[in-house]
């Protein structure tokens, strides 16, 4: 099943209560693997809230970081509140609805939740290969973290009738080769750039629509033979 | 306003938590009428859950019942889990993002939630002029209901936002720019393949790419600079 490769990371939640619910709207939503970075020990809240998704709660993976959680799937979906856009476009997130394009790969997808106070932090932000938002009041624009599992799966689900629907072709992830599309970009981009500044922008932003894109392992490969190609072509031309 | 003309109506909720979590949620996506129909006391685990919607808790309009609730407005949704059809074509709900084609009116709507354990009562649901549902797991289809507040508010939001997150459109896909875009990685292609199957099929995979991934202008702008760079360089190697 399609949402079988689809898992839950709580980063370092602070309130057992939360994810009790996350585990309950995971479970009405059909999806079942959790990862928890660092929680806290699930109390009665927490057991009130899971209602009838305790057995999720209970079997979720516990991991020490962030990179453990992210080491579990091949790609990382991270969510934010922050709108970024003018002062920062490495950011630019994707719309709950927008996500669902992730349906049709068959890749483990990780979405990361950040902390009820703090949310992702930066460094978390930047080892996400996706970020999503949910268009809020500019007023008071912090959901609580459940409430944001629940649209963003519900988005997740909208899709999947449709896509399954209309029998499409799921694009196979690769992960390997899209390591393999990064370093080869980034290859020639230190061919092409000499100032460290303009070539750290031209691989963010590259990362960040190959993230964006879900490419599939026969686009990377595509891509991978471009680079490696005008690197080479470079080459000739001497060095910098 | 949209948002103006719609208010949230929980009815005999149990719990104050929950009402605290609607309120939250509301504030959230900018509405602010909500409709409580034989409350319980608001404690602190509602005005906890509230945070800084817990205005919206306390200018609420308390009612005796669901009528009394239903003739504040000029339309009444109803919401419930149980996706008829088969007993009762009549009562066919629409789903979350169908709503606000529903219900394009100027009229005053009010959403109707039922009890934490029931729902609404066959009665209540009588009355009602539109019901929608939220389509769920079948093993467990029950949502918290200020979970399915949010996935319902979202749903009307969604169009809404979609033009202007937090008072901005945050990303701005430049047709213009995107295009710029693609001819300069085409005149990469060209200068860094011999083969034309191999050049189109560089081409058509880097389109497709660059069209999932919603590109903003800004992006565009920052691999334009990449691949005008790169041909530069390798135009300096001389011709194929």
């Amino acid at each position: 099943m399609v949402k079988a490769s689809f898992g839950i990371v709580l980063v370092e939640p602070r309130y057992d209560g939360n994810v009790g619910s996350v585990a309950r709207i995971m479970k009405n939503f059909g999806f079942r693997n959790l990862v928890l970075v660092n929680p806290p020990e699930i109390g009665p809240e927490g057991r009130k809230n899971a209602m009838h998704a305790l057995d999720i709660v209970q079997s979720a993976k516990r991991v020490k970081s962030f990179e453990e959680a992210a080491g579990m799937f091949d790609f990382i979906v991270g969510t934010t509140a922050k709108c970024g856009g003018d002062a920062n476009h490495l950011r630019t997130p994707v719309f709950p609805e927008e996500l669902s394009k992730a349906l049709e790969t068959d890749g483990k997808i990780g979405i990361a939740f950040g902390r009820e106070d703090y949310g992702l932090l930066n460094e978390e932000i930047d080892k996400c290969d996706v970020l999503v938002t949910i268009p809020a009041d500019r007023d008071y624009p912090t959901l609580n973290v459940a409430q944001s599992v629940a649209i963003i799966l519900y988005g997740l689900s909208m899709d999947r009738n449709r896509a399954t629907a209309g029998g499409k072709k799921f694009r196979e992830v690769g992960k390997t080769e899209r390591e393999y599309l990064l370093r080869f970009y980034d290859d020639l981009i230190d061919a092409t750039y000499k100032q460290k500044f303009e070539a750290d922008l031209a691989k963010r932003t590259f990362r960040q629509i190959v993230g964006r894109a879900f490419i599939s392992g026969r686009e990377a490969k595509t891509l991978m033979g471009v680079f490696r190609h005008a690197k080479a072509r470079i080459d000739k031309a001497g060095s910098l």
